[in-house]
């Protein structure tokens, strides 16, 4: 797993603190974990995103577009985005290229959710609202699972423009069906972007 | 300014999209804009955050932390913190070395602000809430402004471990009656464990 530094939580080996420092110490790593697949495709480290900053537009993205829909719980939405990816600090940032089990997958993402907000109050709050997001089981959880492709395409195709890189296998794995009537135009517009990127000879396909 | 690359929205010139995608790649910007603060005190690119990564960690704080006071609208605080340094994506990221005017710099990331939110639906409630975070004007505004102080100490506890730096400036320019006395027990517990590494040789003092 590529990332800027190992855990910081090592840093508080053997020493007396609080718990909330204990997590902090423990969400930083987000900052240092680079999103895999971009490496894995041709982005070299010092263009690479973290997944902080992917979660962080996750987030923003949530705000601004489940405000518009009266059936979301935006502060649900903003809240399982802020938290969707922590099964990484201890996990790693798994890819498809990676052929790792799906339930092997969540197990490991489950014990890194559990191994932060355990020691927390009201932790178990946090721990049922991930789970909530990983099995898709509510409104705003499948909505914020669309969010986190989204915000992928949105990346890919600013990194396709600014690094003259092919990023398709992005867009070839995410179907239409992926997303709600509401989202699609978003991807409808994207794509229309690219194939106009791509007519006007940027970003052109190996 | 240091940014890891130019905006985002440049790509979009003349290009016919969304208000949604438009805003996106404005607030993109914020996963390329170097925190100048750490820059400037000897950090490497290679190693320095960006404001996205540092709005992820306020949010994330503010999450977790508000949550513990009855007092506090947390949703506000998680909304507040995720858009309170939207006024750098056209404005850059000041530091006190910069010695720019207190209004000018308002004026600026006002500017940047109106710009990103104004071609959305709803946009003068994030505007609002934006002016409410800089001028401080609620119970949620106070506490926001102490996480992104507390959250700026907190990184350089960790890069002071982690790249033996010496950033005593933040701490010595953060006194304690910026915290409210519930985070003034982190920013003590802060303190000691700086404390506790410089008696163990850790980060001694240039």
């Amino acid at each position: 797993m590529h990332t800027k530094a190992s855990l910081p939580i090592s840093l508080l080996d053997g020493k007396n603190t609080l718990p909330i420092i204990e997590a902090y110490f423990e969400f930083n790593h987000l900052k240092q974990l680079y999103r895999q697949g971009w490496l894995q495709h041709g982005i070299e480290p010092k263009h690479c995103e973290s997944v902080a900053e992917h979660s962080f537009c996750v987030a923003l993205l949530g705000l601004l577009l489940a405000d518009q829909y009266p059936e979301l719980d935006v502060n649900k939405v903003v809240r399982m985005a802020l938290i969707h990816d922590l099964g990484e600090i201890y996990a790693g940032d798994f890819t498809p290229e990676d052929n790792i089990d799906k339930n092997h997958k969540f197990e490991l993402e489950k014990q890194s959710v559990l191994q932060v907000f355990n020691k927390l109050p009201n932790g178990w709050k946090w721990i049922n609202l991930w789970e909530e997001y990983e099995q898709g089981s509510s409104a705003e959880a499948k909505f914020v699972q669309q969010l986190d492709r989204l915000e992928m395409l949105l990346q890919a195709s600013i990194y396709e423009q600014q690094l003259q890189v092919d990023l398709s296998d992005f867009f070839a794995s995410t179907g239409w069906d992926v997303f709600s009537p509401e989202l699609q135009s978003i991807f409808q517009f994207l794509e229309d972007l690219r194939k106009g990127n791509r007519e006007a000879g940027y970003a052109s396909p190996k």
